[in-house]
C-alpha cells in the first residue's frame, strides 16, 4: 500500500468515482455508455438492456428506528427502478443480495423480502438473483435492476441543447421534509417513551419518505404523445445535484426559475413551520425520484396538457453556467452544496 | 414484525433462499431462468443474456490480515465470472459497489481498483457502473457480472442423465489449504510480531486461494472440440455441495471414485503435514473455481486427450443418492456437511 493517506471524506463520492475508475477501458463495442449515468447501457441486438446497482446500508442509508423493514425493501426496489426509467427504459428484472448479523431473524428478513416482493409485483419485475452472507454489523442490501429500451429511445444525460425546455415530473422537497419530520418524532420519543407520534397530519410527506414510487406512468406517456426527451435524470440526490449532472454531461448552462418550483402546499406549510426554506428542500432534499428531463422547443405542445409535467427553465449556452432566478429576480447559481 | 423468533444461523443459506424467494412470480417471458443457477438467463433475442451478483464482507468473506486488498479485488471479478462461465457463457461486463467504512484511505481504495482492474484485464471485462457508499464497519463488495451464451450452448444444472460421465477440471483442495496455512503464518505472527511467514513452500496453495483463476480456457475449449455439457457448475462451495446441487437440479444419482478426485501432490502433503484428509479438503474445501459437469458417454472421445479434464465418476439413477466409493471400496454417502 502506497504511503500517503488521502481520507475518503476529503474527496466526496463523485471524486472518489472519478479517481478509481479513470484507468478502465471498454473492451466490448457492446458496452454502450458505462459509468457516468443512472444506469449502463449494453448493446443486446435489436434494443439496449440497461443495468444500474445500489447499495444501502443500516445507519447509512437508512434508519431501522423508523423505517419498516417492508418499506426497506419496496423503496430500495424503487430506486433502482426509477434508474432504470431515468434513461427512459422498462425495468424487467432484478437481483437482490443481503448481508445480515445474527441480530436479525427469519422474520425480519421475510418482511424485507414482503416489501421487494410488493414492489416487484407492483411494478412487474422478476427477482432473479442474489446473494446471501452474514454482515459483522447490522444489514446491508445491494439491488442490480435490469431493464431494455429501444435503441432510438434511450435517453442519457447528454444530450440536452441551448433553448431546450427544462421539465420536471410530480413535486420536490416532500420526501426530504418527510424524513424531517420522522427524525423529530424519534427524538422526541427517545426523551420520552410514551409519546405517541403525531404522523397523521404529515401523511403525504411521510409517505413520499418511506414508500416513494418511481415515474413508470411518465415513461409510458411518453411512449404515448411519441416524445423522446433530450436528455434525462432521476431526482435522487435533489434537483441541484441533477441539474449539475445533465448540464456537465451535455456541456450546456441551464437557467431555472424559483417560482415555477413545483412544489405541494403541505411541503411549503411544513418547511415554514420548520424554519426550513421550500427552494432548498427542493433543491437539495432529494429522494423525490421524480424526473428531470428536456425537450426541444417544439416538442412543448405535446406535454402542454399534461398536468403532472412542469416546465422549470431552460437550458443555455456553456458559459451561462447554472442559475436560478429566485423570486426577488436575483441570479443566483446553483452549487451541490447549497446556494 | 411477526411474533415468532427463527435464529437464522438454525437455518442455513440454502433455506433462507428458498424461504424468502417461495412466493415470488416471474411476469415476463424473457426471464428464461431466475434462482436456483449460477446466474439468471433473460432472453435477448438472438442469445441468452447471464447475470450474476455476489457480496463479500470484511471479516466474513475474507481478512484483510493475509489477504492484500489487491487481491480482495481480483478475487471477487474472478469468482462472479466463474459464475457465467458455469452456465457456459462469457462475461462481459461487471458493476461493483462498495461500502467502506472511514478507516479506509483513498490509496486503499486504490489498491483495491487495482485488483478488479488487474482481472477485467485479464479477463476482458468492462466495468460499466456501480455505487460507493459509506458502512459503519469494515469493507463491503458487491460485484454483478452480465455475461452471453448462445442459446443452443447454455449449460444449467439441470441437464444430466444417468449414465452420463461427472467430470472436474483442474485440481481440487489447494484452495482451502492455502487458507490453512495463511491462517497457521498468522497465529504465528499474533504470537510472535518478528517472526517471518514461512509462505515459499506452499505457493501454489497460497496462490490459489489468493488469486485463483477462471477456467474461461475451458470454455474455449468447449467451443473448439464441439462439447455442449449436459449440466454445469462451478466448484465454489467444494466438489460435494456442487455433485448435491446437480443432483437435485437434474432429478438423478451421481456416483464418483476417491481414487479419481483430482489433487495435486503438493496438496496431499501439506493435507498429511497438517493431519487432514485431502479427499475431505477436495470435497468441502471449496474456492477452488474449477468447473464441475456432466456429458454424454458418447461425447467422451471429444476429452480423452484433454489433460485438464477428469473423469471421477458417472450419473446414475435418484434412488441410488450421492455416493464416494473410497479407496478401500466402501459406498459412502456425500452430504453437504461431510461423510
Amino acid at each position: 500500500m502506497s504511503t500517503s493517506r488521502t481520507e475518503l471524506k476529503d474527496l466526496g463520492e463523485f471524486k472518489l468515482i472519478e479517481n478509481i475508475t479513470q484507468n478502465f477501458k471498454l473492451h466490448h463495442t457492446t458496452s454502450i455508455h458505462g459509468i457516468g449515468d443512472d444506469a449502463a447501457v449494453i448493446d443486446t441486438g435489436n434494443f439496449y438492456t440497461l443495468v444500474t446497482t445500489d447499495m444501502l446500508v443500516e445507519g447509512v442509508s437508512f434508519d431501522l428506528t423508523y423505517c419498516p423493514l417492508k418499506h426497506v425493501g419496496y423503496k430500495a426496489v424503487v430506486s433502482n427502478i426509477a434508474d432504470i426509467i431515468a434513461m427512459n427504459g422498462v425495468a424487467e428484472q432484478i437481483t437482490v443480495s443481503i448481508a445480515i448479523s445474527s441480530r436479525f431473524t427469519l422474520e425480519a428478513v421475510q418482511e424485507l423480502y414482503q416489501g421487494i416482493y410488493r414492489a416487484c409485483e407492483h411494478y412487474q419485475i422478476d427477482l432473479v438473483g442474489g446473494d446471501t452472507t452474514s454482515s459483522t454489523s447490522g444489514l446491508i442490501l445491494s439491488i442490480t435492476a435490469i431493464g431494455r429500451v429501444s435503441k432510438e429511445k434511450l435517453c442519457l444525460r447528454k444530450g440536452a441543447k441551448p433553448y431546450d425546455l427544462v421539465c420536471v415530473t410530480g413535486d420536490l422537497g416532500a420526501a426530504y421534509l418527510g424524513l424531517q419530520i420522522l427524525n423529530r418524532e424519534k427524538e422526541l420519543f427517545e426523551a420520552d417513551p410514551h409519546m405517541q407520534p403525531k404522523l397523521q397530519p404529515y401523511q403525504y410527506l411521510v409517505e413520499r419518505q418511506l414508500k416513494p414510487e418511481a415515474r413508470t406512468d411518465m415513461i409510458q406517456m411518453f411512449e404515448q404523445i411519441n416524445l423522446v426527451p433530450s436528455s434525462m435524470i432521476d431526482i435522487s440526490d435533489g434537483l441541484a445535484s441533477e441539474l449539475l449532472h445533465i448540464s456537465k454531461a451535455s456541456g450546456v448552462g441551464i437557467t431555472v426559475y424559483e417560482n415555477k418550483l413545483p412544489i405541494d402546499q403541505k411541503t411549503h406549510e411544513t418547511a415554514e413551520a420548520l424554519h426550513l426554506s421550500s427552494t432548498l428542500c427542493a433543491l437539495h432534499g432529494g429522494e423525490d425520484y421524480e424526473l428531470l428531463f428536456t425537450i426541444p422547443q417544439s416538442e412543448l405542445p405535446k406535454i402542454e396538457k399534461c398536468s403532472n409535467i412542469h416546465m422549470i427553465g431552460y437550458v443555455t449556452d456553456p458559459s451561462l453556467g447554472v442559475k436560478l432566478i429566485t423570486n426577488s429576480e436575483e441570479s443566483i447559481d446553483i452549487t451541490a452544496q447549497g446556494w
